[in-house]
């Protein structure tokens, strides 16, 4: 059965503290992987503020770039996951950074023009203490969507309090009730949509 | 002294409800004029939807066409509040409209290429249920400031409500805190700009 | 084989201009239907501004609502093409109003809570003489994406002229080749990702 | 006279390019600067890259950060101008980072709840090959704006060429006229705007 085939999953938290810091991306991202999980995904989260990913928009930037090596971890997988904070109603520096080095694969196509992104399910999560996730949503979807990713139907989830507050989703007591039911949408449809791509990729252009 | 010197608002609130509908936009813009009723500016609030602005980009459509009354009356105003609802994290259409309609003032200009607008101060009112206002903001500012008019700082507010939830303005028991502190700086900042560039408005370009 | 199952596609043309008025939304759009015509999809334009599409966010905004009728062709169609022209750098007030009538999909779902539009692909279509297609398709990504319909890979096309020039898309002499090449892997992508869903589509969330 | 009094601007170069490398971003800056030159406005400009600003929206992320030390050149500074290359039709990471430095700004405020920012002028300069431009313009004015810049008409001067495609702004003949006599009106008002504001600053909200 379709449903059997395992899948891989990997998650860019961009949030802008280093480890150990508690971070609101990375709970939200794991809960992600969690219900991405019931569906035979295998996850995996990469904090890369901790890491060392230079400016610029090469596939690769020099010596000390930790780019390629998370570039690997995503060829490899079926299902990338972009997470990020929201500051002045934007994604994060890092989440910019990682978008700028994703550019790179519109230029990386194979013989027929496909870039090695395509077949691959993307999915958004934005979170912040209040308000900017739609935008940060739209600019994601609309740059993984131009680098060759697919976005499943609800591919996006999101959590911001009242405007000019201050909770952050880190300090909730539990999951909000439609933030959780979005999140296992967004799982049940990523899962599917990648399998179905997996199984049949899209053809070359004609 | 500088501040005897009155000053007239326009706002124009972009609800999708007509008349008499409540509307959540018309309450926060109702608060921001009296807001700046304090430092001696008459407002008048205007729903666009009750009048038909017509499509187009011309500065007038033809026949019926409602916009070259409303815009006699943002000419002889100081200031201009443009109001929005969100939906689907945009402006309203009725906003859209509008700025189209003021995309014609970009053509309009005196002798020295100044806009008619030039000298003006615009604000900005975003209201939601939930999400949406720094990328509406945004695009309001950015749509205003190229049609020739001078942000003051602090020059928007705002409210929405927790994600993906159901509250609306004008069911809130009382105005929030952080929503009335921005009103009060916004109506001071736009009042003493207003007065500052109608004294002394910006020269020809050299 | 996979191929050979026709597919229905339908074209919201957003422009400001009513018929017969020349659009290059509309000339661009009908490149878009002829290439997806190569694919198996029999396509239809509906100039939007010519009807009456009523402000408001329910499924019927009641007598004399243009939008039921467009809505019943949606929903018998397996691929949407949003088209809009740019003004302000923003989308339309004519797809502004498009979405907010799509906003009515996700309070509209079956007994699983699966939007109707779920299994629906879209696309985006932007043209301008200068600048504003990123965040447009951004917007535009988002909002479907949210109210149910999936993007394939490479899932928008746009141009516009250098920044500040008054060239229109219907004044080229020829389609631009950048332009012609995305309008086939477009097209390519949506048939593929449409014939999949159609034979399995999204299961409920679990 | 009002024109006679000597100004400052401090412009931030957000390229991903570290020195000495080409920048079409920086020739940009350069000649907005130069045009703020004829109206007695002294200029300097920093290519933030070559620094270490630290990922944190606190004043001064610790040892090695270096942006306490831009932050007190922008204090001492009229004008703010933040110049930024497009990249996937967004700012630049370097330039979201200068953004999330500026949200600490927020709470820095006087016994008035004024920030330290109040009473200066921003402007933006947004470059790149193709489109981006409007986005990128709204979403700095609108950050710069709530973290308590004055914008003044016209603040803002993009160049990008014609939708995908790839010449660089640095590789043109020459300024094009449009944005040429934009950047005139830019510096005009800019200049303008500084100086009614640094002598009479905005009041405490009443």
């Amino acid at each position: 059965m379709t449903t059997a085939a395992p899948l891989t999953a990997l998650a860019l938290n961009c949030t802008l503290t280093p480890s150990p810091g508690e971070s609101s991306t990375e709970i939200m991202t794991d809960q992600v992987l969690e219900a991405l999980g019931k569906h035979g995904v295998t996850g995996r989260s990469i904090r890369v503020v901790d890491l060392d990913v230079m400016p610029g928009v090469e596939m690769d930037m020099g010596a000390g770039d930790a780019w390629p090596g998370i570039r690997q971890e995503m060829l490899a997988a079926d299902i990338l996951v972009i997470a990020t904070p929201t500051w002045l109603g934007q994604r994060s520096s890092v989440a910019q950074r990682v978008m700028e080095r994703l550019d790179a694969e519109l230029s990386e196509t194979d013989d027929e023009g496909r870039p090695e992104t395509f077949g691959k399910v993307a999915v958004t999560v934005v979170v912040g203490n209040e308000d900017g996730a739609h935008g940060i949503t739209a600019g994601l979807m609309q740059g993984l969507n131009d680098t060759g990713f697919t976005i499943p139907a609800n591919g996006g989830v999101y959590w911001n309090g009242e405007a000019m507050t201050t909770t952050d989703y880190k300090d909730l007591d539990e999951t909000p009730s439609a933030v959780a039911s979005t999140m296992q949408k967004l799982a049940t449809n990523a899962a599917h949509l990648a399998r179905l791509l997996a199984q049949q990729g899209y053809p070359p252009p004609a």
